[in-house]
């Protein structure tokens, strides 16, 4: 089969709508994770047609008091509307000149707010209701955007990192990395 | 002011959450136009923070056979998913050598179905429900990706397009290009 | 075969100048169609060297009083020379804010003028001379550019779109889009 | 005034079609130069519109027996169809792995036939022809291609590059390198 | 004055070999910070000829048992190689499907050997030897790379993230993040 | 196997850090050529995850009095730091208007000075230390940026070039042209 960009590339006599359709993806809540939250992701690898078209979308369910943690997407923007309850969210700036150094930029975010989270930069979404549940839709700048959940990529990589490098790096004990690295670090994209 | 793409770019030291953030932007039904639709699209010009990061969000709201009329995107690929109601969506694919030119790809989306516009096609969405609304939110690869309904472009555009072009275009007789010259073409995007 | 962007990619140890060479493409007047026209494109699927370098190059033949209907190039940019005779060009802006709102930029032009039609936009050639032919040359930015007659593609796809959407999008009786998707919509590239 | 990629971008509100079109360009058989060729070229500084476009056009000249010296375009790939006359025209391949380093791809061109001058490489157009001028045009793929004729950029150069760099370079004598500096490299893009 | 991606472009008139060029920028040690590494990044700000070039160069040195913090760069890929010591480097890879998902895949590179940090992943550089520096150079694809060096702008931003949310997010108790972000997050890029 | 960019793209569950490495490929003195030069690039003929990441890396090596002489990189912005002894470099801008045409910017550097040449332009490094030896890192933007050597390509092509066109670009006789045709033009990448 032809590819591009490493995906299959169809035959376009045999092209249809299906291969720019995905069905019931994105409209039940799903069950949240330890962190209290699921990302739902269609990319390319949901729907092909969507290769080199530099686009996916998201569905985000949020359990009370749930988070999306802190985490980057290598190769994409995100734009993040709520559709039900409340969210906080934020991102923190690189290493631009003091003082601008590292500012954490954050916002209380209701039903129909929208929010930028530019690419590359290390953002979270967290539901501070203790009693109700929160949904957002989310369009990334890529079909295969990425992502990097900080604390499972730093302490839960496979193999570890070495304990004297994360101990150093976080200004914490040798021992403290070792039970951050015996922790089970789940995954909230399924 | 600096400006980057012709827009402002703010002084780092000045630039807040604010920037990267739009208050009750989709939240509401808006109400509809004479095709029975109204979009609202937050880009660049909403968002100051978009600037150069290649991507746009939009609610879409339809009447009851209310429709998103046939249009393109110059600078941009859209991927849509429905929040309530049913739209019956479709684009048409560009002069492949026959038997794949102008084919029509279409399909009826649910709540929580998602299709694919790709970039510059022309494409529709359209409310079959007699009796109630529909609304989606769609996003786009850009920060400024540009609507151009057809017909309004075509039919509606300021000075008119000579009719003797377009009545060979269209394979119909003058009169009934002045007739559609004369008419309002509204815009949906407001 | 090793392949790239969905084409094949030639052994570098074969190549040769025929890969980037295409003989007597662009001298001869050929027959125009129904409309009055005949676009004759040399892109990545006559010259497989052009893969990746985005650009081709198009000879456009019109029939006294014949046009290139309105159309777009869904990936390319065009910039057009008149070679003989004389043309009347324009394109429509898309939706920007109005007053600006599909503004029709339009020009008469006259052997050795040249002409911009920015990516996406519709845009039209028209010869007005009933009794001479125009030659044109055009070079669009995309080795695979597209190319979107917008009456074909709207009243002429396979299938056909639903003549409800139709009559309400462009404001006219069913029957008239019965009557239109009717029509043999011929295509001008060859 | 606003400007983008360091070129004034016009108020959208007073853009009329002549910000897309130059009158005249390309029509007139011009006086070539000292090589024999002129080269016409329509970019961005010529038509303020095709900023951000990426596609420019040119027509070239050539004098019986003339040429468009080796060259490169730092930023854009080359199509070329001759208009008038016979050109014998080429370009080297880079420094692939042997057997393919610096492989000359070359070609005669008639009227009516195109060729493709990838990015960055050298190439030329040469008018076999001792009786006859040669006319072609050619586009590129940028507003902005740039043109670095090598003679002139190695041996005309202000201030003149160290002749005991350009001696060892070039296997000849300094004195060789002394005589080419002080001649008279004329451009021929005008 | 004129300006280019924000920053200002300088008359063509003007330019000159200074524009390129920073004196006496990479040869010197410089002193470590508290994590023991100092990166000397030479981007746009310091050479305003790289405007838009894509590229910049930078000399990172390490004291014994120093390293450069797992960070990312949210605009670059970054090629490494070492000129004295040894270094131990990895990177984590993004969350692709099991059993892919954050894999680390680690060296220990000496002198001359060459090391690739795709762009957007977490990696660092470790310096194991207790008595020797190390010294590299790194080049990275952006001329305005940023950096983002992890547990600062996690544990470092102004203001503080909350600590509710990275306690979750680090399966830690809020006074383990209160420790943390009283801690001193020194920044290793002066 | 998969292929991206014409080049295998590895099963994702097969990838490791050897991928990303390249041992020992910069830390010794090579044998310099004819023109007293060696270029060692690691670009993705090396390294096969570099595809698609956009960037090389080089050592050059130059002899007393050797230089590495003028080329172009036709797809490639060159960073370099001097690592050992003295360069004298420049490039030569390209055709801008009179009196920006053609300029040479030159320098020369020291230890640990930076320069930068912009894609696409002429340039060189020269060692002009009669006794020392000379050592740079250079950075290329371009997982491969190719390499054109001016003289190699004009003179030391295959087939030749006809030393006609030549004759009269270079304004030296035609048994000049033939006199360096006849020479051997060694590559200084090895």
């Amino acid at each position: 089969p032809v590819r591009v960009n490493g995906f299959v590339c169809k035959n376009p006599m045999k092209v249809n709508a299906d291969d720019f359709f995905k069905a019931a993806a994105l409209d039940k809540p799903r069950v949240t994770n330890k962190v209290g939250s699921n990302v739902t992701l269609i990319n390319v690898m949901q729907i092909a047609g969507l290769n080199t078209l530099g686009i996916s979308i998201a569905r985000i369910d949020y359990a009370p008091l749930g988070q999306n943690p802190p985490h980057t997407h290598p190769r994409a923007t995100e734009i993040l509307t709520v559709l039900e309850g409340t969210l906080y969210v934020g991102f923190v700036t690189s290493n631009q000149p003091a003082p601008n150094r590292n500012k954490f930029l954050s916002k209380v975010l209701n039903k129909g707010d929208v929010f930028v989270f530019p690419v590359g930069l290390i953002h979270f979404q967290f539901n501070p209701n203790p009693h109700k549940p929160a949904v957002a839709i989310a369009a990334l700048s890529s079909q295969n955007p990425g992502a990097i959940t900080i604390a499972n990529a730093v302490f839960g990589s496979d193999p570890q990192i070495s304990d004297d490098v994360l101990a150093k790096a976080f200004q914490v004990e040798k021992n403290t990395i070792d039970w951050l690295q015996a922790q089970f670090w789940e995954n909230n994209h399924n």
